[in-house]
């Protein structure tokens, strides 16, 4: 039986997704539980054993190589734990330790779930073939994760990219996470939306007052609209040119609900980044649209998986995009 | 004859600094010329050949391995070139392809000096042993680069690290870089004494407006001279918890004329950064000053040089600090 599979774990605030993926980033076995965000800690993880016992009871579990898990975070790589925000009853939870008592002794590998997203961008989407990128999601939050090197780099506690708690404005309004002007704090769609309102939009008759209704009023041209995504994408130029300054990357890719604005968002976040993005080495970063659809998360833990342990049929394709197998060559 | 030297130019606006550097991070041949910053690019070129010609009529020429440039920046390691800012002469100046006509087939590596500062550091300062390092320069301007996983990461174009030019007041002051509220334009030493002098401190009957008497002022007790190293102070935590947030750091080594202020900027960075780097896994990032003294350019250039090459006996010393050279265990 060859080892040509990596089981695959994506856990946040509203699901807990599994997949056995093949080394075309094809889940071949699924499974797929709502979480339990508001119960115990052990209730939460009961439902993370019933996903994986539905794929170790299929024969395909027998050709699992490693155990790749994407969760929302923050997470401890160092120590297997995890402290999602949107699930309160996991702080320091021994996640790690709870899915080896089921998958024995397959290696396992824990990362943040922008880290994973960024690893399926990487090896499948919009960042494929690149030696530096920032992959973000904007959405409720912001996270991101980074490719250094050509390599995905989690960092040691597998949280590293996470952009969207750096402070662009030092004397900013202060974040839930204690700091002060971070990018979320002022691109997410919440905050999207409540600075139009603060600025007088109304929403319609169906009275959507989210991200995506203000996207709509910008794209109609409402000027308060199109300054509150203008704000947004002010400070996401800010932090991304931040980035490459730091790390040096040659893309940033952005998915997320608040990517979906496309232009509405993109256009001013363009415009923003040649006022942010000044130094030479700078100034040729593009800025995309996430590529990879709802499965990023499952391909991501499973890229990042087989990274860590060195498999070689799972790695990024390389710049010269001969393919996505090293194998099909 | 064992090849177990490497030849290292230290390049600045002031001065051109040659070593044949040995496995202990030892000088053993030196060389020196003052920059002729204002001259044309070929000129200041003659200067760099001088001080190579002058190291490779030594003996011990026959045992260098490898040559590593640390450059004032911006540097493209990519393409072998420089455009220091504080050398007007050279712009694009083809460095490496001038350094190789001397030195012919010896493998060239060319990094800005901030990243050779931080190779000083990794190997044998503050980040000994370190496996996620920012290391910084706060003088004139504001400068670094980064170690991850264990390694100086120069990025491609040799300008990873550059801490002095990320925003961190997104609405601020326009940067010379073209950018708003970097580091650099809060916290580098001329920023530190226009802003004292704009808030009503004066100089002593000396006259001196340098930082170090605004360092001097602010040790006496002057409010106006501590605001503004507490400023400079809070510009530089945001820049590091940035940093930390990104590629998750352990520790900040601050050197330069800046640092030099002692606890004047030590005490207020700490303070600041506790606000800023709030997240479980950058908490418990450490901030120390640089341990290495004048060759920190030469040793780092030198440590590069042998990192890119695969030199063992010039690599950083494992975690455990079991010393310093592989050889010498």
């Amino acid at each position: 039986m060859p080892c040509d599979l990596i089981a695959a774990l994506d856990i946040g605030g509203t699901k807990i997704a599994g997949a056995l993926v093949d080394g075309n980033g094809t889940p071949v076995v699924r499974a797929r539980r709502a979480t339990p965000a508001r119960e115990d800690g052990a209730t939460v993880m009961r439902e993370v054993a019933a996903v994986l016992r539905e794929m170790t009871a299929t024969e395909d579990w027998a050709r699992v190589a490693a155990v790749g898990i994407g969760s929302a975070g923050p997470v401890d790589a160092s120590v297997g734990t995890v402290s999602p925000v949107n699930i309160p009853g996991w702080r320091d939870f021994p996640l790690v330790a709870g899915v080896r008592e089921i998958t024995g002794e397959l290696p396992v590998t824990l990362v943040g779930d922008g880290v994973a997203m960024t690893a399926a961008e990487h090896w499948q989407g919009a960042a494929r073939g690149r030696t530096g990128a920032l992959c973000m999601v904007v959405s409720t939050g912001v996270g991101g994760g980074l490719v250094l090197g050509g390599r995905v780099h989690p960092g040691p506690t597998g949280n590293a990219g996470h952009i969207g708690h750096i402070s662009v404005d030092l004397d900013g309004d202060p974040c839930p996470c204690g700091s002060r002007g971070c990018v979320e704090r002022i691109a997410s769609g919440p905050n999207i939306a409540r600075r139009a309102l603060d600025g007088g939009w109304r929403p319609g008759p169906d009275g959507d007052t989210t991200a995506e209704a203000v996207a709509v009023a910008a794209r109609a041209g409402d000027p308060v609209a199109q300054g509150s995504f203008a704000r947004a994408a002010q400070a996401l130029a800010a932090g991304i040119a931040a980035t490459a300054a730091l790390v040096e990357i040659e893309i940033a890719v952005v998915g997320g609900g608040v990517a979906g604005a496309g232009e509405v968002l993109f256009a001013p976040l363009r415009r923003a980044l040649r006022s942010y993005a000044t130094l030479s080495y700078v100034q040729r970063l593009e800025v995309v649209p996430a590529q990879m659809g709802t499965d990023a998360g499952l391909v991501g833990a499973a890229a990042v998986a087989a990274q860590e342990r060195g498999l070689d049929r799972f790695r990024a394709p390389r710049p010269e995009g001969r393919g996505l197998l090293r194998e099909s060559r």
